[in-house]
């Protein structure tokens, strides 16, 4: 049995008993009924996921996965591809987004060759980043599919082995990505599994004129009249439309879920991952956080198809794990609202009448 | 001149040129255009505020206001009076909402008695709240003025003595509130500053049914019927149909403005005391940030009056300051935005194709 079947068939639902304990503390702390309102369904969650009314969520990690796009040839994107590898050096630096809002949250950034398409190995030789590398960026989308059935299981494992490996330190996981050019797979993986129509799906990516975006839409229709996925089948659908990083992420979200790890999914390119891992196991679902609501169009039927309302909107889009370590501290919050306010009893204060 | 009028001399609108160098610094961050959307925002005017692209916003402080109100026989909530000074003890001993969430943040709380209807010297002795009481809850607005146009200087400008004290070790503030009814007399101040009907505005509280919410829309009716404050003058507003706490957290905005640090507005009570505080001065509009959007149904006309659009909507309805707390992270999220992260020159990432 490989290791994705292995994994997948250790992931449960939440725990109800450890939902209702929570639960039951919840409704008698000294404030009005459930008044810190979706923190504290956020609080419930966390019980059930980690199987525990006093969680420890205090080691965190954004992990960003990096991987190319063959699809940028069909000029699909405003950056030039070089940008994927230069970003990967400016989050080693410490110098991107992704850098200064992990250390606000107190998390560390774990970056992740999962696929670019430029030598990165000194980094890697360094401890630098982890090198997962499936290929030197995915074949053009427009043209045939991204990659084979073995590749695209081996980015879900590497991703998998990375949530195994952090697992041992880490209590609490945000996705995070970087490649040019991927919102166009993760749009053509939205409209695969939430069935609704390219047009209504697409966005400016990184900053697109209309023109650019009609031309955008265009390219992803192609995509999928080329490739034909089939929506109920996540490894096809990453086989033939999606991208290394974006399976690295679905493998890291399933992982999580497999060691019952809560797992914040940051935006766009995050939640084409999450699809694709609630596509192959759906009880993925209960271990997952969706952190914020993106700029991106498609965003709010990815979320909705999930069944997940965003902790923040912000008019966020620049991927990286970002919203993820923004909410790292909302999660934070939540655990602290569970384990560390007094119930009416506790703080002698009278309740409510009736 | 007083100490009111001396401070509301001392405010000046945010400053242009440190708003336009923070946004010609975030122009050329090594991310899409903007791609931090309403944090970069927040960065601006944060440069605006601190006059520096550098700003300093360590230490946090959320001031807590406690209040009681007269109205309260009118049978407008679910809790009882002694509710408001068991929460100060709750406060005091590190159990409330407030407590979890500032420790989170980093944040120190302190806890004001602006007219609580109960002796708490022997807190303020210990040093464990400060004393500024004004009476022993306001008057019963639904029968006249909540307080004499001396208490309610009296109120703003133990406010401004606040903000001034704490000023010389602290530079951002959370505001927060505690005082049984006090969703009535702060539903009352919105009608007023607003212009929008009663029953627009006026939300559950602590948890009303609906027989018990048209009570509630029927004693403001009457209040604002007896009482005929002037929208245009804040004090009028405060003394005829406000709250000692609310008049607290206006003189603390104020205070606030007045030494160009930003204040995090947290929700239905704490808005109240904005619009009476930019009713006084609209400049201090400048320096408020609103930090989330609670479930009442008035607050987005008291944010739509202020213009201001919240940083967080997690349907909360506690106050004591909490959504302020949860906000802080937030701030501290732009300022290391403004500060932490590389321009692509810096970085040696490509820039977009035009």
């Amino acid at each position: 049995m490989s290791l994705l079947e292995r994994t997948v068939q250790k992931i449960y639902p939440q725990d109800s008993e450890f939902r209702e304990l929570a639960k039951k503390r919840l409704d008698q702390l000294a404030l009005p009924h459930w008044a810190l309102g979706d923190l504290m369904d956020l609080s419930v969650d966390l019980a059930g996921m980690t199987r525990s009314v006093h969680p420890v969520l205090t080691n965190k990690a954004i992990v960003t996965m990096a991987g190319d796009h063959g699809v940028v040839a069909e000029g699909v994107s405003k950056f030039p591809q070089e940008v994927t590898p230069q970003m990967v050096y400016n989050f080693v630096n410490g110098g991107a987004g992704i850098n200064a809002l992990a250390k606000q949250a107190g998390a560390e950034v774990v970056v992740v060759d999962m696929g670019v398409a430029a030598d990165l190995k000194d980094l890697a030789e360094k401890g630098k980043i982890i090198n997962k590398k499936v290929g030197l960026g995915t074949d053009n989308i427009a043209k045939g599919p991204a990659m084979s059935h073995a590749m695209a299981i081996r980015s879900l494992e590497s991703g998998i082995d990375i949530a195994y490996e952090l697992g041992e330190r880490i209590d609490i996981f945000g996705t995070g990505d970087m490649g040019i050019g991927n919102t166009t797979p993760s749009t053509a993986i939205a409209a695969v599994i939430t069935g609704r129509p390219v047009k209504e799906l697409t966005g400016r990516g990184t900053g697109l004129d209309d023109e650019q975006l009609a031309h955008k839409q265009h390219v992803i229709e192609e995509i999928l009249e080329r490739n034909k996925p089939d929506p109920k089948n996540g490894v096809d659908v990453l086989a033939k439309i999606g991208g290394f990083e974006i399976g690295g992420i679905a493998g890291l979200i399933i992982g999580a879920a497999a060691q019952r790890k809560p797992v914040l999914v940051d935006g766009f390119i995050s939640s084409a991952g999450a699809l694709l891992a609630c596509t192959i196991e759906p009880f993925v679902r209960d271990y997952i956080i969706c952190a914020h609501r993106s700029v991106e169009p498609g965003h709010r039927a990815m979320q909705e198809k999930l069944g997940c309302s965003p902790l923040l909107d912000l008019n966020l889009r620049l991927g990286e794990g970002t919203g993820a370590a923004l909410a790292m501290n909302l999660v934070e919050a939540a655990v602290a609202i569970l384990t560390e306010v007094a119930t009416f009893e506790e703080a002698a204060v009278a309740g409510a009448t009736t």
